[in-house]
């Protein structure tokens, strides 16, 4: 018997019929003996209709009262699965983040939680029911509520794994796991059966849409299996942990592309220490995420200091850094809005030569244009033209022999 | 200066555009240097939508995850209207029932409020700040949410207010107040600038459809006045308080009425001390509640006895009372779904004899049959066929006059 948290997302509790489905698989594992904590997002396109209620009213909506609104969203679907299970004789009670007691900063909208009570829950199952818990909210100190941000739910899950040391964080999605690369795009596209945190953090942060960021981060920290699997199909999934050795078997696990990214250049910018730091702490000031950052000298005396943002942030950012720009003398402020990333991902790479030489040829034999490039020890990700992605896509997992099976050991859930 | 608690219901937050003009109405409330608490309904058909939902999960909703679903419609207006006052530069801050520590027992969907917190009220109000409510809802000393049932909000603005010592509580709705019948049906209906709550707690439990009955038993019990008035016209609405002596002027106050009715007969009922009691306490462990009851000596050593209940209640009754029947040796239950109630409220009918048979004079005068007739001091309430309502109340209103208005002293409300 083992102790699971399942993580359903919007798309999982879409419709009541798929509520249904998902207190099937709920009332399955609870069936085979393991205790089962739940994580549920809002029902696909309820949040959505919220923040449009939202816009309509407020330009620039409070905070606080943001989450409010938006956190009802997970109430109503934990509400509802909890009936669907009661429906099935499998006793079940949920629990709004604040109930449970998801204890966060005071960041709303974005968020973290600082920890998570577990009294409740462990009394709650202790008394055999399936315990339903809201994600994407929390509660700061005084009793408001907050959000976590977009995908936050797959980190309530995490932190909810972590607090009552789980066996295994299951991410249910509409998806059968981690692949190579897109599948939509690759026909070739490979289904992984282990990845590393270290890889998925790369992949996540770099657009693969599977899980967030935050939440692998968090299940990495404290080294909580995740397995990412599919709500409407069986199948073991992926499961992320830690690096072991037969994933050096591979040299490149996947490739990651994102085309929502905006570029910013500062031009002829006078060098003064400490001045990147400057520039980042005004943008970061305006709460904008700054993703790739690179920086080269250009004439004497002056730099070009160069980074990412996802597109629909690049207007304020622009404000921002022309503003700056002009304070602080720089030549020009270049922007261009029509790119796109493409990141090269996996472990093995750091004990192999020649990968990112193998790419950028990959890429140059089509004539695609690289305007950025930044490295990792477990990654090389490139800027590229939005209208290349794809070919560019193609043409690296091509290279890198992606859609080939490696030997690997077939991971087993608890099943 | 004074304080004053304001409700506002779901017609009045119906729309977006809705919300806003509410906020133009706390707003003047806030401008003429009042503090202002606003308690709030769910957008109008919002509650609908959470309960359709649930019915088509489930047939026997588990009550306490029914109110974790319904209580989010309350969250989502309290938090547009806080944005729409803060749009007009008003400091406002939306607070949930739990949040604002709405204490509640345990009976789920029709909880009874047992204290509010006021600290968290008193604190926000002198920072400034509108403080919005969540309507409807409460917690339990275990944290959980309940509902207070059908047009619970006005007791929450009630109970918020008593607890406040606030000096008014303003429901505000989509009438003018309260009239001498339904204006909708009585052309001449007129409205009470004054009602005493004795007659407003029979005008609403008999289908006055203003005020929820327990929002005036308690307002009663802590003598906080009550104003009715209207969300969407300018006014003083109907002002109830406890009876004054200018009251006393006009012998009733106005006819309440409910076509929504059902009476039971249990007819050939042996005679037995207690029979009633526990015709009664069957009825009421399948929560259906009783409104008008009557019995009397039919054949010797057996009784009739009849009541009624609201008509979609009443397949339930009747399955509970047949059995019961059965089980008591009774000789037949009768039914009859396709009835109304027609009641005459008047606090100077206690000092006047003749009301009655003037009442029952008009209706014999157009040929209406009564099925059921109960009096109260200042209430005489008679069951005809639904079809005959409407003819009835005309015959009664005019027979009262009604239509003619008395000389009172006019209401003021603080402004």
């Amino acid at each position: 018997m083992a102790l699971i948290v399942q993580k359903y997302g919007g798309s999982s509790v879409g419709s009541l019929d798929r509520i249904r489905h998902v207190a099937d698989k709920v009332y399955h594992t609870r069936q085979q003996g393991h205790d089962v904590v739940v994580v549920v997002s809002a029902m696909y396109g309820e949040t959505e209709r919220l923040i449009q209620l939202i816009n309509a009213l407020s330009q620039f909506p409070d905070p606080r009262e943001f989450d409010v609104i938006v956190s009802t969203g997970e109430q109503v679907s934990m509400g509802l699965l909890s009936m669907a299970l009661q429906a099935k004789n499998c006793p079940a009670r949920s629990f709004t983040g604040p109930q449970i007691g998801i204890q966060t900063d005071h960041v709303h909208t974005k968020a973290r939680i600082l920890k998570v009570d577990t009294d409740l829950i462990k009394r709650e199952l202790g008394l055999g029911r399936v315990v339903i818990i809201a994600g994407f909210q929390g509660v700061t100190p005084e009793g408001d509520i907050t959000t976590l941000g977009r995908g936050g739910s797959d980190t309530s899950a995490v932190a909810v794994a972590i607090a009552l040391k789980a066996d295994e964080c299951q991410i249910f999605t509409d998806v059968d796991g981690v692949y190579t690369t897109d599948p939509h795009l690759i026909k070739e596209a490979r289904l992984l059966p282990f990845i590393s945190f270290e890889e998925m953090l790369e992949m996540a942060s770099l657009g693969a849409k599977v899980l967030q960021m935050r939440s692998v981060e968090l299940a990495s920290k404290h080294n909580m299996p995740i397995r990412v699997l599919s709500t409407f199909s069986d199948g073991l999934g992926t499961l992320v942990t830690f690096e072991n050795k037969t994933m050096h078997n591979h040299l490149v696990s996947g490739i990651a592309f994102s085309s929502q990214e905006a570029i910013i250049s500062i031009l002829g910018l006078p060098r003064k220490i400490g001045i990147e730091g400057l520039i980042l702490s005004k943008v970061s000031e305006a709460n904008i995420e700054i993703d790739m950052i690179s920086q080269s000298a250009s004439v004497q005396d002056t730099i070009d200091f160069t980074f990412t943002v996802q597109r629909r942030e690049c207007p304020l950012a622009l404000k921002v850094i022309e503003q700056l720009a002009n304070e602080l003398g720089a030549l020009s402020v270049n922007t261009n809005a029509k790119v796109a990333k493409l990141s090269l991902v996996g472990i093995g790479m750091r004990s192999h030569t020649g990968v990112a030489s193998t790419m950028f040829q990959s890429l140059g034999a089509i004539g695609i244009p690289i305007h950025m490039i930044t490295t990792s020890e477990i990654k090389i990700s490139v800027i590229v033209d939005e209208a290349d992605l794809n070919r560019g896509v193609k043409a690296v997992h091509q290279a890198f022999e992606l859609d080939k099976v490696p030997t690997h050991i077939k991971s087993l859930p608890f099943e």
